[in-house]
């Protein structure tokens, strides 16, 4: 069988195919449950959120004229006031339709939420021009990410023009948005630049601006201080576009103040990277395609009957110290290809 | 053809068996060696490496009495004098051969290193009963840590009774050594109470024990401050074992002060821990022979010449907008399999 692509939207159920045109309507709620099918890990939702994903793109072409604006920034930043603040402004002021997506690094033990209540941003989601998804509680971190992605196809099919995507910076968890936004805005409290010491460098590699909030009241000087040292360390880091030298600002986003001055270095930034942008998701769009190839694949792998029975013998084996993890793992991939021959 | 696990050893040819029988000698620089052909990636040495493990394993048997450290911590906790000071003692005063091995979750953007200089605990080195294993430079996070498995293992064939696994516990390695060891000890310089607020909760999740270090001069006050803050933070935190309450202790590293006692509170958690260890260690092996296996299936995936160029056809199908990274990666996946039949 020769495989085509059109073979998922060819097996759309009618309720997926409703749920497609709401969204393709821009219906909050078509898109909300849109979303959830796409989050969804049962393997039969996974057909359906395909399907659902390629009549979307089908139907709406892929949007380039949108923008992916990540905001990442440690607990106490104040990023729930900072997106409400600026998406409030965009929907008003420049009459935009604006999304916010969190991605939560969850604890791996525990589960528990760093990004904490799960329904914030009430003014903003009050606007009818703003759609806010609260952050999902459950996965791993990779895997939310992953389906970031395609959360971000689905808002950009509805209608919305700036996708806000939020997370606590805290290593890895910034790295990942970064690759799936077109700029990373590092938000920071006044203090970040002796508390963030240790985990500073890897975050300010891939930010395209700082922006240190509340910048109000007795926290001025304390702001003026961090906006600094921030600039004194770009200064000495790699530039990681050619074509854009991160930026330094200071904003009050409990008082709305200098909010528009950090959205215009948004906008140089679009302007300064136009051309590039279009290579940057195309390399993006590569990396999550090898990443998801491996996630399905392994899905696939781990449901088939041998590799089950095999892992039973490898766990008798490994309990007798008579394998290692590495050995077993070659024999269970040798069982699956040679069982599928 | 029925696939036996025995094939791997029955391949080796006779350099790497030379290798194989030197580090079953003890010999440092075979085992070395050995290190370095099973961290490798090349696709030719990963058969050896397999072949090798095997056949160090088939003549050791599955040590149980080997004792697996993590120590993590900040950048500047002093991790270095302390496991050269406690290495020290243990060669010393108890005999013990100690083998500290060393993973650096490298920056993700530059590959540059976190835990620095390479060449260190010069004197710890010299120590005839120790062995230090610098740490590599190149590759992901998750690669190193799945190697560290092969790496420990080695190390126990070559007769080293007390495994060291040093990391920067910045959110994610110590998660991951963590998996990889018995017991996990964080060490935190003395003001890392109030400087680690925001990374500390995952870090804390998983320590066994807490050493607050530089407890000496002007900062023996700081420390204590700290060793009562961590205790607190630890009692609010839900038990990692049944067994064990986690302990927090203070020592100078510098001044070889107090590391007896770190060590009493290790040789406590192993009494305490005795039966809770075989069964954790049969977990960690079962996690790690699924990630590896995912490895080593993406690996032989990417090589598969239909994937190949099916890929090439769908990056085409990304840059237009006519796909998604996670449908293009379902018709990859589906070439595979079909083209295995």
């Amino acid at each position: 069988m020769i495989f085509s692509k059109t073979n998922f939207s060819m097996m759309m159920n009618s309720r997926t195919r409703s749920l497609a045109d709401g969204l393709l309507r821009g219906d909050r709620s078509s898109l909300s449950r849109s979303i959830t099918l796409v989050e969804s890990t049962l393997s039969s939702h996974c057909a359906e959120a395909n399907a659902l994903l390629e009549y979307v793109l089908g139907a709406k072409g892929g949007r380039t004229d949108s923008f992916r604006l990540g905001v990442a920034g440690p607990p106490g930043a104040g990023k729930s006031t900072f997106i409400e603040s600026l998406g409030k402004k965009l929907c008003k002021d420049q009459g935009k339709r604006v999304a916010v997506i969190a991605v939560d690094p969850s604890s791996s033990r525990t589960g528990g939420s760093i990004l904490g209540d799960k329904t914030r941003m009430t003014e903003l989601a009050k606007e009818p021009l703003a759609y806010v998804r609260p952050s999902p509680t459950r996965g791993t971190l990779g895997g939310l990410a992953q389906h970031t992605n395609d959360v971000i196809l689905l808002c950009e099919a509805s209608g919305y023009e700036i996708i806000i995507v939020e997370t606590v910076g805290l290593g890895q968890s910034e790295v990942m948005v970064d690759e799936t936004v077109d700029m990373l805005l590092l938000l920071t409290p006044p203090a970040a630049g002796d508390e963030l010491q240790a985990v500073k460098k890897g975050i300010m590699e891939v930010a395209d601006m700082v922006v240190v909030n509340k910048a109000d009241g007795d926290l001025v000087n304390a702001a003026r201080h961090a906006a600094t040292d921030y600039m004194h360390a770009l200064q000495l880091m790699r530039r990681k576009h050619p074509s854009w030298r991160p930026r330094v600002k200071m904003c009050s986003s409990l008082h709305n103040q200098k909010i528009d001055e950090v959205w215009g270095v948004v906008d140089k930034f679009r302007t300064a990277m136009k051309d590039e942008l279009v290579e940057r998701r195309r390399l993006q769009n590569l990396r999550w395609m090898w990443s998801q190839f491996k996630e399905q694949l392994v899905a696939v792998a781990k449901e088939d009957p041998g590799v089950i029975r095999t892992a039973h013998q490898m766990e008798t084996e490994l309990l007798q110290g008579k394998s290692t993890p590495r050995i077993a793992a070659a024999s269970l991939v040798q069982h699956f290809l040679e069982n599928r021959k």
